[in-house]
């Protein structure tokens, strides 16, 4: 079922202050501009590197699902690992059925890359909170 | 400095169960077999993706340092974040000479891929910890 590696996704208190770090200290050259998204409570940007990205993700709003994480782990860290499947609701289908939870309703979101999206509860994933994200298409993300 | 995204560490207390995971329910299917990385105090056992790797990690003897994380996590989780680099030693002085610090003596080890790596302390680097590898040749990891 699982591609490839789209992006580790990485929870900062501010994602200005971890783009310095990626471009100034850790040399990454292609960083995205943070844009917000809205429905699921972040502001995002992505670091491109040669193979996949790194998604910076910063609170958005009171009721940003990070807020939990950034008072465990006020300097941020890796918050998902997001693996690219062919098909998200057959890829839902089946890990129900195999006994994984989906987050929330468990119905696809539209992600940062413009396609559907579920997250697995990390309490059947390896203590791994899991996005799944259906694989863009051609020069769409 | 920092290019491909070389593998995601996943701390697990246990490598057989954690490919179980892995193969049986996200669908992996090219897993190496474990092996010990006795000088790092870990079983290592990596999953291939088409464009990257999730690299298992299991504690290997009393002083392993992953003892101190699972006792946090006892499911596991995200350990580590291992980019690709030109040059381990130029890297290194190019880190501490902008105020990173570099774990243990400082001095490469061999890894899992045969290539000497680093370790970058997470205060420094927004929560994460960073390995840093230097680019294996080709047909060599």
């Amino acid at each position: 079922m699982i591609g490839k590696l789209n992006h580790v996704g990485v929870a900062t208190p501010s994602i200005d202050e971890a783009v310095k770090l990626y471009r100034d200290v850790l040399g990454a050259t292609v960083i995205g501009d943070k844009f917000p998204l809205e429905a699921q409570g972040v502001w995002v940007c992505f670091v491109d590197l040669p193979n996949s990205q790194i998604e910076l993700i910063e609170p958005l709003g009171e009721a940003s699902p990070l807020k939990g994480f950034l008072e465990k782990n006020p300097k941020g860290g890796q918050h998902h690992v997001c693996f690219e499947v062919e098909d998200i609701l057959a890829a839902r289908e089946e890990l129900r059925a195999k006994g994984a939870t989906i987050l929330g309703t468990g119905e696809p979101r539209i992600g940062a890359h413009g396609v559907p999206v579920i997250f697995v509860h990390p309490k059947d994933m390896g203590g791994v909170l899991i996005e799944l994200m259906q694989t863009p298409k051609e020069g769409h993300g």
